[in-house]
């Protein structure tokens, strides 16, 4: 069993580029064309997220050579109820057939038995009525919330071992409350989301690959730099998943704060500024793949420039 | 529209009984026959999820007229893929059918927007591609995980207020872990998971009903009644939903602790204790929803009177 963090490195590494495309979608993002023919095919809500996954495959299409990953905002496949998660399984079933590695953003979290549940769901197999073990949503990793702590946070970790998956712990989130509890200061002078990064760090030591990376990594948001320079010092063997980048505000040179002094170990989500890419390009909703590689190709460059840059006059 | 709250107090009082019905199934839980049943109706993985529905629906049918809730785990239908999200969603509607408040533990938490998708696919509704407005997984309430502050919360207590609905926010969490963030001492001398508190308190202070108790809740386990007392005194106005009682090693005299001074304001989950009863009620196995009856009343007498001893000794 290759270790998740070994090749997420080495997909990464092969696409030369650290970009993750957040398949995010919400109906108002989809051309009128294609509403039109998800909607004349199915009966609501079956038609919706069919539209979903049509929307994906396009994307996917146009992306894969380019990108080592896609993650799935769950809430978005969630919202159009079963329907809306068979859509979520056939783009994880999809994007895999195309080479990609897949990330499920769930943020899920619960106590130990229940995190194993989640933990079969994600990552890997449910015994079933025959005897036999299926896939739910086969991703390659899941994002997680660790506020209950480690015999919530160990079900994720050993699946991640026993079957090549990866994790990424919520530490600092991307939006603008993030601090409301992140920051509080604790009585030994680190805040509650170094606290977390330091739990993040014990807990994915047993989970560390060849590439240095471990496994359990981090959620840290593009729009937080100073605070992702530090972590990444509290982290050294995390890898970081860094969501925030372009629509949320954060730029290339905030994204690369959290990698690692080998400009490796760090994951950049897009999701809204690639979906939503042809209104910045002013092109045809239609064409809404072919500018979503534009901006990927802007992206990968303005990442590859802000690493760079970074490698002259290191932080 | 009524506030959530105040249906809640309604349906505990109509029932004189704070006991929701945990929904968690897990193959391993139900009878040969009921599985053979499900196994010749439908290929692998719905014949799985077609028999957790037929299992929850023997639970609801033998319970609904004591209790006034369900709690459903989302991750042990996730676990089954799209068809257990059927599942879900059918034991959804079936529990509502019979006039029970449903709680979807799902513990969704993300930034802003994301939570606006997780609030629509739990407590409101989703616009399709034809315009109209669908629920995806309609429940009364949900839990949700605070971590990412304010504006990760913010969406669902819009959708409470707009739709009747409620939430529970995770403020110490059932398991033994718990401690591990949420305990860590703050440098103005409270717990994270006290500040936590102060940070529900506040939220819900909008969605008060004519009750005295928000539909903005609390999750407090109990499986800590000491700090069930200390934390019912920091938020006086929420509803504080209480799992870890039974399998997990709360008793009824640790659940009430979070109850208010009136005896009113918590409800009281059992999922394995009341799913397994005829284990420890040595009764066949085909007749667990009977034997869940009897755990149900014995729950209730037991909440009855250590509700009663707490109004003779108040802590």
């Amino acid at each position: 069993m290759i270790n998740f963090a070994d090749r997420l490195n080495a997909a990464i590494q092969e696409k030369n580029n650290p970009t993750v495309l957040g398949l995010d979608p919400h109906l108002e993002y989809l051309p009128d064309d294609l509403k039109v023919g998800a909607a004349a095919s199915a009966e609501v809500p079956q038609s919706s997220a069919l539209a979903l996954t049509l929307f994906n495959q396009r994307l996917i299409d146009a992306l894969y050579d380019l990108i080592p990953a896609v993650k799935l905002q769950a809430a978005c496949y969630e919202q159009y109820g079963p329907g809306g998660l068979d859509a979520m399984r056939w783009t994880i079933d999809y994007a895999r057939s195309k080479g990609l590695i897949v990330i499920v953003d769930g943020k899920r979290n619960d106590i130990g038995s229940t995190a194993a549940a989640y933990a079969r769901a994600y990552l890997g197999t449910s015994s079933q009525i025959d005897g036999s073990r299926q896939s739910a949503f086969p991703a390659d990793a899941l994002t997680v919330n660790g506020y209950p702590g480690h015999d919530g946070v160990a079900p994720f970790a050993e699946t991640c071992r026993s079957e090549g998956k990866g994790i990424f712990i919520l530490v600092r989130t991307s939006n603008p409350s993030a601090g409301d509890l992140q920051d509080l200061r604790l009585e030994d002078g680190r805040r509650v989301y170094e606290a977390m990064a330091d739990l993040v760090s014990s807990w994915g030591r047993e989970h560390i690959g060849q590439c240095g990376y471990s496994s359990v990594g981090a959620v840290v948001g593009a729009t937080w730099p100073q605070q992702a320079i530090r972590l990444r010092q509290r982290m050294p063997n995390a890898w970081i998943l860094i969501p925030g980048y372009g629509a949320q505000g954060g730029t290339a040179d905030d994204a690369v704060c959290a990698f690692g002094p080998d400009n490796s170990g760090g994951l950049v989500n897009a999701s809204r500024s690639l979906m939503l890419a042809w209104q910045r390009q002013a092109m045809d909703h239609d064409l809404f793949d072919l500018a979503a590689r534009r901006e990927a190709l802007d992206m990968r460059q303005a990442l590859r420039t802000a690493l760079d840059r970074r490698r002259v006059s290191p932080v």
